[in-house]
């Protein structure tokens, strides 16, 4: 490790206040072998939250109610914000981030926007860093919410341990959501806004969809939410209590954190790959081949 | 070869009807390389349109006047329409399809929607492959339409020789869509629905975008149209001649299909190599290590 790598760890593990930013920003940057190494040990304590839905449902605000509640219990919180910077993505991202403002102060609550194209494991792999070392810093809960569209709210059911699916009455991107394979990965959906005129339909048709799928062991609770009063966090909570008790006790939480390592492990490898590969791609000699050929002829340098 | 893919490249060869559908549909399953391979040659004559855009654009309304533009001059058109079926794009996919009807009893229009998840090289690669098999099977223009929302509007650039961006007046996404590096890609940015009231506000964010970069060779036009009136068709048209011969002119065409050839050989040995990876990563024995060690040492195995 290096010098400044060293005096990093050092640090974190004296909990230095400013020792967690610095540590995700030093992985951010492709430098975090080393301490994930020397710190991977002390991880796996931490509870870990996926929480994604289409953006304007309201998951900052869903957010922050978690976190409030989490602190009621004494419990820290770390909070990874993933934004995959979608030139498509809507909704006033900023605007959301203010939800969280409240808890900006708390010097239990840390709380990281992660957007890096800098990592090797690309966006999955800053994010699964940031989780770790959060959780080795000592974070009782981790969340990880996603902004994004795409295929991020999917990698977020490799990492986390619950994944809460929200979603929002009266938008036909809760529809989409529903017929787009991501009940699979939903162990609690939140009908957030549930004061809206369509929210009962919705639950009805998060019944429904949910009935034309075959269920072994823990099915999907949902719970109705207005993340901006309050209302429903606690009961969220339980729902996300019964979920880790239902983990634990049928050890399906080994199956979890293992699926997390070795998704971890995917984005590292792959992001090695392609950059061997762009090497490969500009010295190769493939100009007389097709595609299938060129390939062919790159992979046996390999 | 098999049997089957010799009969296929025969038909196709012979232009019999059936025999484009047929091959992408080939190639589309993973089995396309060795007919990709035999039609290689054969393509490189059609001029390659990206069309991108946020949701509700009115980009098939656009591809729709294009496919009739080019229609009324004599040219043959294959359009490959690239759906990633992102649980959270918007819009009335199939809604918007219905523009393209009236072109489905035309036999010189070739339509194709991709949704492949099958492909080695992704959606990418099945994209890439389609947009072969049309232009060697003699189409004249190739449009490649994304209806998603992620990266594939970006990764359109690598595949197109001229790129068209279009926006919609009185919308956060094209605000969205300007902030997102997509200026990058554009050859050509349409605000449709030019009789919005909010078009010249939009054309003046776009114009106040561009000068903000600094531009060598060509400088992305900007080109108003109303996609279902017709309005603007041929002066997007005649954008695109003008990208074209600039293309040609300063031999920048070269460099676009050779990137466009790595691009698709990229995708090939990704695909490949995450094949490869899944199998090491069922077999490889990293139970004791970190993330990063593992990665290493699954890698140790290639």
């Amino acid at each position: 490790m290096t010098d400044d790598g060293l005096e990093l760890l050092h640090d974190f593990e004296l909990r230095k206040p400013r020792a967690l930013a610095r540590a995700i920003s030093y992985a951010e940057a492709g430098r975090g072998a080393a301490l994930v190494g020397a710190l991977y040990s002390k991880a796996g304590r931490a509870t870990i939250l996926g929480l994604t839905g289409p953006p304007g449902v309201g998951k900052s605000t869903l957010c922050a109610g978690l976190v409030a509640k989490a602190r009621s219990l004494g419990k820290t919180v770390g909070v990874v914000s993933v934004d995959p910077s979608s030139p498509f993505s809507h909704g006033a991202l900023l605007g959301d981030r203010i939800r969280l403002v409240e808890h900006f102060t708390d010097p239990d609550v840390f709380i990281r926007s992660m957007a890096s194209r800098g990592h090797l494991g690309g966006l999955a792999g800053a994010t699964a860093d940031a989780v770790l070392l959060m959780d080795a810093f000592g974070k009782d809960v981790v969340i990880v919410e996603t902004v994004g569209v795409g295929q991020s709210e999917i990698a977020i059911a490799d990492l986390a341990q619950t994944t809460l699916v929200a979603l929002q009455p009266g938008s036909g991107d809760s529809i989409q959501v529903l017929k787009a394979g991501i009940m699979e990965i939903a162990d609690v959906f939140v009908v957030n806004k549930s004061d809206h005129p369509m929210a009962n339909q919705l639950r009805r048709e998060i019944r429904s969809t949910m009935e034309m799928l075959e269920w072994e062991g823990w099915v999907p609770e949902l719970v109705a939410t207005q993340a901006l009063s309050g209302e429903g966090i606690d009961e969220l909570w339980n729902a996300i209590e019964r979920h880790a008790a239902y983990l634990n006790e049928t050890g399906e939480i080994v199956r979890r954190r293992r699926d997390a390592f070795v998704h971890q492990v995917r984005q590292l490898a792959m992001g090695r790959l392609a950059a061997r590969l762009e090497g490969a791609l500009r010295d190769g000699d493939t100009g007389d081949l097709d595609p299938y050929a060129a390939a062919d002829r790159i992979l046996a340098t390999f």
